[in-house]
């Protein structure tokens, strides 16, 4: 009871600086540690005090080391909207405009299993790991790619490394030779980056490019997929033009669901395309473990030079998932994610339908992460959008040259039963201009 | 009683056929799992037998997935000596030559709690980290540099990342107007490898150069440490000349026993230092987290691209680093290395003073990670280190051009009660020439 009294005095206090607009939007709280010792009560007060101001929307963790009063999603966006933010404090109630992993979607406890028992092989442990990754991952993540991507691949091909961009620091010294490098998605700035970093052009044109850098299964955010004739297309350009292909093949687990698209390593035969997966998305975004699948050329140019490179993922990490891969939790994850975010887009759906009526056109998406919208109202998306934020709604602007406004809802941070709350206060936002 | 029967019987066969030479050095054994599966036991029982094969000193694990016939530690110096080695099959039996962590030295078992609580933080897990690392460990980590290496930082200056190359990769593009490095130990190549990767000259010569990359803790591998005024003249040196330093402090926690030298970071002010510290050698080799201390100036145009590199080590490491140090188990920690590794040091020295009298004469050291000495008899150095190969004596090369043969004992691998047993081995491949 002394306890619950102390964290919601520590909630209530926050809570007003946030709402009063004394805390800002992005300001940071004091670290757990710090906040218990200026009050003098224990790390875990403070720590529930800043689960229920996350749950009630006033702080977040995302992106950040410690809380912070809660902000609006990506960085680009923030900084476009910032100075009309500024004098218009409103605490985020429910963020449709940023990504990251539904708390249900993860079992973590099945996880922990896999970590314990990792964390028992001590042998093992004592020494580095093989800087590939570990044989026998590597043996699971090739029959995962072979089965679930029709990837062309043996474990020999495959490279595990901490994060895509640790793989691509590895792949851009190996493909020096090419100088260009296309990216469909100039946007993904931390894929650009690496690639300048190493001194390579890049640029939106593949006719220019020596490389092509794609995300089939993504090509728009909110999960427009590559179709299976623009793939044969593309591979063949490709080829023909002695193009190399790089497919990121991010969040391809949520695509998909009726009709498989075979990806462009398993079409062109893995011969001309290197491969990009991870497993943030699919377990947790904080668990960093993403594999790359060279073609045989790249993989024997790599051997020659792999032990210039350590492993960048812990053995630990490594042993656990290879557990969890081989007995078949990863696919139970997945079917669970997408279970999870399919009736949870349904629910969205029909709400949206049932409250808007001819007001509002629900559009074609092809993953269960988005539901994509129009709304019929005489107003521009960003005012909607505005709007929306100023009552305490983060949604994602899709298209802002359309006489309605269009939006999407990015399902991953809002609960299931979150949603119906957040379209009824959208239907205040409409009705009330 | 059964289970011991099974595991007996795959030790015998493969003893078997290592000692017969059937399965020559750098076989690898299959996969514990298809071992399991072909002879229909359990992992379990494949592991026992392996995990005696380890200890009995047949197969390694060391820098490999799965088991191999125990191999020539560095790679290196195996091609030299491959083309001798084809004809002449001896499983090691102490290998002094590579390092690692004895496994006496780390208590896992109190890691093990901490990954555990860190695996309770859901909440947290849940999103992306902070690129620049977790707000609490930098903070431990800040303060564990300025008080065991007189480093000048804050968590500010802190960059977290999966192992040295990792942080290199951030670094390097921020300092891509220096054209030219310097390595005083031109054979890290793992260090150069990553320069070379960005355009970087490396050469040899400080004059040259605009970047200067030292381990003044390690300035030879058996601990040789760079003295206080070599450490004055190196950063007066650098600063007038307008070089850059990167102080790789690589293996410090196991110098300075009585007389502690102040990090060149320190000594510079931190202003003109890039300092680079890991955990691996303290914790375990498996556990991937290194750190960088930049420069303010450096700290800032960090800051500037810092979203767009994402972290590398997983957060639950990172939480259970946090506590781990914040708790004092990492001071522990390393007070308990340096003691075994002082014990096992005292112990080899008077086992070799004891068995070889006048014919031995030990070598100071600054690293109880390492024994020197000179054996007066007449051979050279290669030939000494052959002969103790061929008796399964793995030994470090420290001098071939002395009269008398000069060699170093790695003591990391090699368990407290097994460096009797070494030494007498040695003795005899005096004796018999």
């Amino acid at each position: 009871m002394k306890n619950r009294k102390l964290y919601m005095q520590i909630y209530d206090y926050y809570k007003d600086l946030i709402e009063s607009g004394k805390m800002p939007e992005g300001t940071r709280l004091p670290s757990i540690r710090r906040c218990a010792e200026e009050r003098n009560v224990s790390k875990t007060t403070v720590e529930t005090a800043y689960m229920c101001l996350c749950d009630d929307g006033y702080i977040l963790p995302k992106n950040q080391s410690g809380y912070y009063v809660s902000n609006r999603g990506n960085l680009t966006k923030k900084q476009e909207i910032k100075d009309e933010k500024l004098n218009q404090k409103t605490e985020i109630l429910y963020d449709f405009a940023s990504s990251g992993v539904d708390a249900e979607s993860f079992n973590m406890d099945i996880w922990r299993r896999y970590v314990k028992s990792a964390l028992r092989h001590n042998e093992r442990l004592l020494f580095y790991g093989d800087p590939q990754g570990e044989y026998d991952l590597r043996c699971e993540i090739a029959r995962y790619a072979r089965e679930t991507r029709n990837c062309v691949c043996t474990e020999e091909n495959i490279v595990i490394g901490a994060g895509v961009q640790t793989l691509l620091n590895i792949l851009c010294p190996l493909i020096k030779n090419k100088k260009t490098v296309c990216f469909d998605d100039l946007s993904y700035r931390q894929g650009t980056a690496i690639f300048k970093d190493y001194g390579f052009k890049v640029n939106g044109d593949r006719e220019t490019s020596n490389i092509i850098y794609t995300s089939p299964s993504y090509s728009t955010r909110w999960g427009d997929v590559m179709g299976v004739q623009e793939r044969f297309d593309l591979t063949e350009f490709a080829r023909q033009n002695g193009k190399l292909i790089i497919e990121d093949d991010y969040g391809s687990e949520f695509r998909y669901f009726n009709r498989p698209t075979p990806s462009l390593q398993g079409l062109d035969g893995g011969e001309n395309t290197v491969y990009l997966g991870t497993f943030s998305k699919l377990l947790l975004p904080s668990i960093r473990i993403s594999f790359m699948i060279l073609p045989q050329s790249l993989t024997n140019s790599y051997k020659k030079k792999k032990d210039l490179y350590n492993q960048t993922v812990s053995k630990v990490d490594q042993i656990a998932l290879c557990s969890y891969i081989r007995d078949g939790h990863l696919n139970s994850q997945i079917r669970k994610s997408r279970k999870l975010y399919s009736q949870k887009s349904k629910t969205l759906t029909d709400l949206l339908i049932e409250n808007f009526g001819n007001q509002v056109k629900v559009l074609r998406t092809n993953s269960p992460l988005y539901v994509r919208c129009r709304f019929e109202v005489n107003c521009t998306t960003e005012d909607f959008c505005r709007k929306a934020e100023a009552n305490g709604i983060l949604l994602i602007q899709t298209n802002s040259n359309t006489t309605f406004p269009e939006i999407a809802f990015d399902l991953a941070t809002v609960g299931q039963k979150n949603l119906e709350n957040s379209v009824k206060i959208l239907k205040n936002v409409v009705r009330n201009g």
